[in-house]
């Protein structure tokens, strides 16, 4: 996989993942060019210095670094399960996000907010490619992602183990009347569709935010972004 | 202007704005298209039924709907503040938004919230294009959109008038423990940059996000999302 921009492949040099080699433009002298350099020596990757229009050829915005990692390697739930202790599980699980960009800004929000774990389905949804790293910022090295093959079997799994899931909807309660503290789950829906009706009927209650205005949708990740800062403000 | 989609152009229609002239793609039979030609029909809008290839050739994601239309109508100051009454006032600040989809979701963000006005810099900003239209789901055709010559002149003026205005920063006081009831305007800085140093000096108070992650920055109309519905819980 193809990786470009600065701040991802400082995200990517520290976060230890690895990087089959790292292509930087040959003219650069910049300090954060020059610092991003002594990082990938001291991690000990190879480097190759190539002109600008190589780097242009691989790919659109690379600010002139651009790397070659292996594909992205998505965790399992039991790894995400396991990573926080019981009590202060915080899970956010998309259904069906199709726009790279929303995803990437939704996996960044996550991250800021110190979710324990991304779930996304592994068919009719976007996956993490070059894009959503990108729109991430980097993002993807920090937080946990997980693929799973029915969200209806993980909805179901998840609140037999006392996580109570979400679902992020138009006419359910108030967000700010919902108690989002304890083990969450927040179910975020696709861009066009929202939530999938036997998803919903599954999750444990259905919350909603205001809406004052006659348009009445916000975008996808905007959306997410406020419900996962609400449940950040109760739980901290 | 070109503005096109099914949405947008349901919204333009029942925003009574002036429609020079609606193209509809002309073998469309289903629910959503044929009450959408009833609606504009209704509005006395000319309608001209043209054939598939024609659209394309005016825009990429039309949905079979392009309308021409005059060019985006910015209000005043005076129309923003004079619309809502003293006490109630809730403004937002861009400050250099460049990119037409975080503009577009922001403005989209501001009209569900229930914002009374956005005001924008008529220079080195992204204006209100036919992307951010498109974006922002038609709530350019519900909400007031100012343009202003100088923001710190701007902020100088709304302190005067007993409107308090916070910059949404890094390294300000925590969002949840400011108040953002009453008069306030809330100034979001651009995607690189933040809001900048002499304008930031101006407002009354700098607030912030909690930031729990190692990357630490938020998608900007993600981030204005969360302190803008953050103000509307407080003001409910």
């Amino acid at each position: 996989m193809i990786v470009q921009g600065k701040n991802v492949i400082r995200e990517l040099l520290n976060s230890g993942k690895t990087i089959n080699k790292l292509y930087v433009q040959n003219n650069l002298n910049d300090k954060v060019s020059n610092d991003l350099i002594s990082l990938a020596k001291q991690k000990g990757v190879k480097i190759d210095f190539v002109p600008k229009v190589v780097l242009d050829r691989k790919s659109n915005h690379h600010q002139g670094f651009v790397c070659e990692t292996t594909d992205f390697e998505y965790s399992t739930m039991e790894e995400i399960l396991d990573s926080e202790q019981v009590g202060k599980r915080f899970l956010v699980i998309l259904d069906g996000i199709e726009d790279p960009h929303n995803l990437g800004a939704i996996i960044r929000t996550c991250e800021c907010a110190g979710v324990t774990g991304v779930i996304i389905p592994d068919r009719r949804a976007c996956q993490v490619n070059d894009t959503v790293i990108k729109t991430s910022a980097g993002a993807t090295t920090n937080i946990k992602i997980a693929r799973v093959n029915n969200l209806n079997n993980l909805v179901l799994d998840l609140k037999k183990q006392d996580i109570w899931v979400y679902a992020l909807e138009l006419g359910g309660k108030n967000i700010y009347d919902t108690n989002l503290t304890g083990d969450i789950a927040i179910v975020v829906g696709s861009e066009g569709y929202g939530v999938s009706r036997l998803l919903k009927q599954n999750c444990d209650d259905v919350m909603s935010l205001m809406q004052k205005g006659k348009v009445n949708s916000l975008n996808a990740s905007v959306a997410a972004g406020i419900a996962i800062y609400e449940a950040l403000r109760q739980r901290c």
